[in-house]
């Protein structure tokens, strides 16, 4: 996670949530008053954002203390003491909520992209995301999907190649878009191909397309697809993965399942802080 | 909702998706062809970001038409046009994502509190929203809640006094904690108080309390508390009432219900954009 | 005081004066040269703004060694050595000017508070500031009145509700203007009315105003309202109060008198640097 | 004046000012209401600011009518009436604070600088500023003095050589600093030297400073200093000159003088908007 | 180019050269002057940047206007009239090294691609820029390139995957870096081995790259590289390639070679601009 | 130069080649993986840019040691080791290519600068730079000037009068131009004129300008001007400087000689760093 990225996002909710300060602390808190507390599970889930925490109470404070007894991809159950914290109480209850806010949502995408890898931990299938992100926190939802044990499909519109039906329509046909892309594309980015019949399908593997989407297919076709392609392009399986049996998906030969529900219907995992004073 | 804001988040947000171009429509799609296209929502709920969704367009391109044929507030039903767009291709494309990335979570936000704010609508009770909301969203965020018929709770640490439990411990006492409150804190805040018991109600109220937070209690002590206080402070209920009984809980006779889920759980509205070249 | 938002003052002052750096120091003094200082109160009055001082420095220099004998809040007399300061000349004398800029209009707002917080020590009564506050330090003006004994009236048009006679008008009625406000307004934060007359001193009254400012009434106008809110709500006297005698406006029995002059017309508290290289 | 850097004082006053919105006339004004009002001068000065009115409300809503009958530089007298506006309420309300702060301030800086220029009318001489102005401000300060009739020095440390006491001391004599500036200043910049004494301005001028100050000097220690210097120089008086009287040190022969009050000690203008809704 | 980006890099130059406008133009032009000009080739060469000197013009005043008679990409010989401006000369005057700056940059980079292109044109090899760009300039440098007929390699270390020497050693071996590159990497990005020997072909070759680069190879060994790889994958040529015979290795059957000097080493184009007031 | 400066133009340019991190680096290269390196200079020249290289690899990693054994300004041979650097891997890396670039392109203007500079050693004569300089840099090249032993022009159109052929043209004559300037310019600036012809020169003497430019003359031209001048002005040679014969123009007498070629046609030195794990 890039750690000037990391320092805007937090900038950012800082200046939203304390903007001219935390009153109600600074009106009732003696000033130099130290406080320790913990940062406890409250449900069960893969942790993730303890950078982000971190980078919350060095922005406000640097000698706060902050020692997180688990990592990154950890697995929590309740009561658990993620971290433990010490400083000044002012700097502490300043960035509390923040740092909550950060580490719930992050866990959260990660506990449910460690769902989905396990449901399929039998089939050599890959977990992807997609941009259905919420904005200005993509990147941190994208480390939290990596996390989890997900993969990142591509991080915008400006670093891969998605041709989609829109793009089909214009071009004239699968063949001419892939050509197009093929042409003007950086010579890096593989093209991928979203299809929804056999026929493009097809289509897609004779204009060689380096990926092909297979997008809202019952699991019959995505098997036939699966078996038309013949391992000459990697096979992505996409729509509403977040409702859908990934088993069945997965089984059917599917190099990759994305699903947006990781990032765009996030349950927070429940984390509490509990000070002492 | 301010527009400045507004369009500092949309620039964020097309950075990050965006930041060097949309490569897909600009290796696929000739330069200057115009589509036209409906955004229809798959989903039953409440419409928000109508605003949003313009300000992403009218920054990419000017010369887009968007014509809303429902307004922020609007209940949608599957099927339902909500706009139509149309304008170049290439700018059509590079927002799309975005449009519906913002429309669809404060829509998410809208419905959900629409839907509690119809549970109680029998009594004389707000719905309120709280500071766990998702960094750099959260103006857009207490926005889609007041569309959704609920009030909003300070905006931020800086513009109201909440005397939580911690800084009862650091000022000795619930007096000591309001005295100093009343003190120093601008005199155009109210001051409100969190208890858990009755005892700590009954302290908040004989130092004058504005507000009186009832946290994480039953509802048989939510009566007792409301019953005790006599109209003589504002009782906020407050403490997982996303999972709560909200009938149960208005019917105490509490003033507002604050909710966390609102923002902090948020099932994005299913929109869509269905283009025709 | 926000660090962030005193640092980026700071970083908009230093770029405003130095932003190609101190092209004579560069040209005369030799590169390494240590010099030492002395920051001298030139008049009598209330220091202000050490940290902001201290921030200059050590945003251009974190060796500069600055040591303050005074800090804020603190009476300077004439001769007074207010701090000393010692580092490379080339920062030092980079820094001098802005150093200087910050703290003596500061501590002119901070001295000019004092002097109407002690003329009414003996009333209970609180100085407040107002909105007409120097663009951009904003946060830093309403810091030197709190130093100088004053409260801070609401931060800016986003944290507190006062209805004016515009607001009156658009309404209908002072009636009008405080139900939609008690219905609309975040439920945290006071309602004040303006008013000019008895008459809506008493309408103010009626609608259960929390505060009541009495705009540019006599010294027996605001006796006689006072007499009429009887403890009601609170009282705010206003309207050129810079100019007028403030004990015989404390004496009427308000609660708080707020003055436009404290941060819209400053008169800096004389200091300088004397440097021995 | 420059457009981008006033639009950019200008996002961060009304940031500052309304960063989530008017309050209370978002809750007691009816969205569209129309309103109109008048910019009053309730004083006696010289207008200054009319840009930077205008771009206030042009930031806030481009359908704001702003109509001047004065401009930058005309005398204003109590009752006159400076512009008329009209348009949405709450952006009119909005602006309001920000405007008046802004026009009032450098309306004040104007007057203070045609007062001085009158008293000096009948001599050749520049009346100058300094760098004593308020952090953010000074390109809005500096174009004020200018509506005002006086000049400006240089601009910041970045865009001028004013050699004082500690450089000369760093350097080892007036003689070796004029010298170093020359081999090593940007060759379109002329050279200022400070001096305090007769003997200094002799030094000065055997080392062919372009510009000589006399600081602090007595009317007659002047009169000898521009004999000795006999137009060889430049000849600037500086030194607490807002408490001289002005017309003897004109009348000294000297070439200009430098205020360090007409920025530093600002009297503001006062102006005012009445609204008619 | 994306328009955001554009106007940040004119804000940035515009900022840098007349932070405080143009002074000259403010002494010694009428204000309301108008001025026509024309923008003149002095070289031989192909235009590029019309939009960065539309962008320069439009950000200063809206009101200028600016008529191009060639377009990017088209080429240029000596005399030719590019385009035609007219407007208020302290814009114009303002705007006018930094447009010719960006244009005459850009033009260089174009011209020089398209020497190149032109000189490998009966190949079927494509010319590739670099990461030797010029800081902040990247996306308007790599614009040109295309412009000049050149394709882009990947734009930044963030979207592309390109294994090293050093990569190399760190892995242990090409194979174990290609596979940890393979299951780690974004799957939309083909993976890129840079080899300096025939063997690290081979090696590579086996480990499935999807491009391989041949670093500083002869023409000889560029031969044989290109035989053993037999379209199994891309083959790059890099190393010098600005001073090597372009013709010579185009002949060896790459598939592309990039330069290092089209972007690092930049000739401008003369372009300037004639004006009559 | 300006760390504050350096450091945004260091920001830019590693959001722009790692916005989103390395991706090869953290592909292959296991976390905490230490090497070490070494900057070479691969030809001939002047160092300029240690400080920028230092700046970039703070900005990524405070860890990181960076050891320079040459210093701006000294001379470099092919083989020499300019600085050592070791720390964690994915922190080299990511900063290698934007540490050279900036190094690379800085080193080739002090290297050509010097060049000039030593041509005309013999005289009394300056080499200057221009504005013609890469948008966003003009700080690091005019720095990078001054390191080759040259002087700076102007910084920008802010700090200076440069009267030109529009100008006069504007102004109605030289002498219309010169008066107007020297009424209104900053005091401090001295006041430069274009000249094209002798007539000019003669004009520009009696209207008092501070210095001449002799833009685009012959030798013989020059020596007469120069003659006619008689050292009651400055004298700068101007116009393709770079293309012409510099010992020949500086024995003409003229002070200083502007060259735009030596920022605006840079020839990068060559650098490189090897590095070993």
């Amino acid at each position: 996670m890039d750690k000037k990225h990391l320092r805007r996002v937090i900038e950012t909710a800082l200046t939203e949530d304390a903007g001219n300060g935390d009153l109600t602390t600074l009106c009732t808190v003696k000033p130099g008053t130290q406080i320790t507390g913990r940062f406890l599970s409250k449900g069960r889930g893969v942790l993730c954002g303890a950078d982000a925490a971190k980078a919350v109470f060095a922005y406000l404070d640097e000698n706060i203390l902050l020692n997180f007894h688990f990592q990154d991809g950890d697995p929590l159950s309740p009561g658990d003491v993620i971290a433990e914290i010490s400083g000044d109480a002012v700097s502490i209850l300043t960035g509390e909520r923040t740092a909550l806010n950060l580490m719930q949502h992050m866990s959260g995408i990660a506990t449910r992209t460690r769902e989905a890898v396990e449901l399929v931990k039998d089939y050599p299938v890959k977990i992807l995301d997609t941009r259905k992100t919420t904005p200005g926190l993509r990147m941190l939802e994208k480390y939290a999907v990596r996390i989890g044990g997900g993969h990142n499909h591509r991080f915008s519109l400006s670093d891969g190649i998605l041709i989609k039906d829109n793009h089909i329509q214009a071009a004239g046909s699968i063949t001419n878009a892939v050509t197009a892309a093929r042409g003007r594309a950086p010579f890096t980015l593989k093209i991928e191909v979203e299809t929804e019949t056999l026929a493009q399908v097809q289509e897609a593997l004779d204009a060689k397309a380096d990926i092909i989407m297979l997008d809202n297919m019952t699991v019959e076709q995505m098997k036939d697809a699966v078996m038309l392609i013949g391992r000459r392009a990697i096979v992505e399986a996409s729509g509403n993965m977040g409702q859908r049996d990934l088993r069945a998906v997965a089984a059917t030969g599917v190099d990759c399942i994305s699903i947006g529900d990781l990032t765009n219907s996030v349950q927070p995992l429940d984390i509490s802080l509990k000070l002492k004073i």
